[in-house]
């Protein structure tokens, strides 16, 4: 497993993350320096994710409070950075969670600049502790939801990578894997940016996991041959009623799961639970740019011709078998409102 | 309509191609001068689709009598580079279709190596003339199955240049439009290769057909939001109880169209239809490079994971709303046995 510390970690004036953009091909760094800089970094997904944005947003705070001005604006100043930060992506519910976490730790402490540095710094080093610690939690309770040699479909990167440690989906495969359960890995490229072959196999690689890469087109064909036991994945935004927006494929992936009867399973921590949004149709699905799926002129895209490019799906709680977050498996009706 | 002859034709000492893995960038053709050349071609995808491959399999035969010495041993000769281009590519019953049609024409005229050349290229040119008729008449019976207006996603390219003119799945999709019924067409890119993107966006742009490219995860997307009418795809192999190998990514496509109600035709000529294959399990699936999917190292997947890179997957006929051949629609049950 890759440190938690190595994925995203807050240092005095910049938060550091791994370029999940230049991976596999290379493993560097990149210094978010500012907040424009990591509002970058979270808009071209060099960090993503949806617990791994939260982690973003609480330490995006503390860097603003870092920076700002210790001045009569310095509340007003940090405030907005923070609101930039929260809105830099749409659909993960998580950043702007995280970006309250940091805000929350600041709450009474407003008029003593230095106090809120150390305050918004400590409340992110310990949002980053949670969501680790509750990834652990997810895959000791998704772990018991497979057999031994499962083969499991999964679909982008609910990994390390995404969580800022263990992982989601991923979490519930590593588990299995320290437990000698001996699974197995269907990866999906997961166009547009390839998160899956990039991102997880890279972790799958990294921790001896048998796995394998494919088009994304290629997944129905395992069904049909009678290749997947189970389907996990993870989730950027959670409705009340359970319908989940994730990785553009995702609801693609449930209704071929549903077609041959096999298990399909959401593994995220609560803080991707939004029970402000009663259901799925309430949940923004960000359209990403055009050259994310045509490439840089002349690309692979004739240039009269438009593109579709949503980042998200959202797949129907009546697809989901369960909901495995830190504190347990949730079986359908979900009821996950305030 | 591109013509015909742009796509595919016969000339002295070679058969030219137009080059379909430069498209969209360069519309360049390729000059394949020997029997290895267009071996090659074929091997690399420069010139595919089903149809297309029986047309390249009848000019073969003609290159190769065109290039065997005048001698003894002649038909020999001719056989076995014959032999050599049908098991190019493997899934398609077109390509050997095509080469049995050369063949067949120079029967009873071995002696003649003069005579021979002359039936194998007059053979090739109206095997080609022909698949064009068929992809028309195609058209024509599949267009009526379309209301006005409709929203119609395809897969992979399954139009002229997959055909060596007219196109069968795009056929149909080019009928309605020349009708003035203004169609509109979702273009999954189709990967590895990209088909849809390079391909079938190029066509639908030069035809004027209102038209939109999105990344294969995206298809389930549209059906779950209600903006898809109907699908029509090709064939490369159609068994004779109706399972029907296409490009991967069909099978998922079929699946998540009976799961939202909406009609999946197959469109296809009768040389598509192998009486001699009973069911989806006995057609064979060619197994493509990794390095299609990866990428030339350092590529988008970790060194150490493996790659599964089916070309093709089978739609069972269960999930086959209508067969459109250039005789007519087949429905369910379909019996297509000799």
């Amino acid at each position: 497993m890759t440190p938690p510390d190595a994925i995203i970690r807050l240092e005095p004036g910049a938060v550091v993350i791994l370029d999940q953009t230049r991976l596999p091909a290379a493993t560097v760094e990149r210094r978010c320096a500012d907040v424009d800089d990591l509002i970058d970094a979270i808009s071209v997904l060099a960090i993503r994710g949806a617990p791994a944005l939260g982690i973003a947003g609480a330490m995006g705070v503390a860097l603003a409070a870092e920076q700002a001005e210790a001045d009569a604006g310095f509340e007003a100043a940090v405030r907005a950075a923070a609101a930039r930060i929260a809105a830099a992506r749409p659909t993960a519910v998580n950043l702007a969670v995280g970006v309250a976490a940091g805000l929350a730790a600041a709450e009474g402490a407003w008029g003593d600049p230095a106090r809120v540095r150390a305050l918004t710094a400590e409340a992110a080093r310990g949002f980053h502790a949670d969501e680790v610690d509750r990834c652990r939690r997810i895959g000791a309770h998704g772990a018991a939801l497979f057999g031994d040699g499962a083969r499991i479909c999964t679909i982008c990167n609910a990994g390390g990578l995404a969580t800022g440690g263990y992982g989601t989906a991923l979490g519930v495969i590593r588990r299995l894997h320290e437990d000698g359960r001996a699974p197995s890995v269907w990866v999906p490229e997961t166009r547009p940016l390839l998160q899956g072959a990039r991102l997880t196999a890279w972790e799958l690689a990294q921790a001896g996991i048998e796995h394998r890469v494919l088009p994304d087109g290629a997944i129905a064909g395992l069904f049909g041959r009678g290749l997947v036991d189970g389907v996990v994945v993870g989730a950027d935004r959670i409705a009340a009623n359970g319908d989940t927006a994730n990785k553009v494929g995702t609801y693609g992936l449930a209704v071929i799961a549903r077609h041959h009867g096999v298990p399909f399973y959401v593994a995220a921590p609560r803080t991707t639970i939004d029970p402000a949004t009663p259901d799925g149709a309430a949940i923004p699905i960000e359209e990403r740019p055009r050259d994310e799926v045509a490439g840089p002129p002349p690309g692979t895209v004739p240039a009269p011709s438009p593109v579709h490019n949503p980042a998200f799906d959202v797949t129907p709680a009546a697809l989901i078998d369960a909901i495995v977050t830190e504190d347990g498996v949730l079986r359908p009706p979900f009821a996950l409102g305030a």
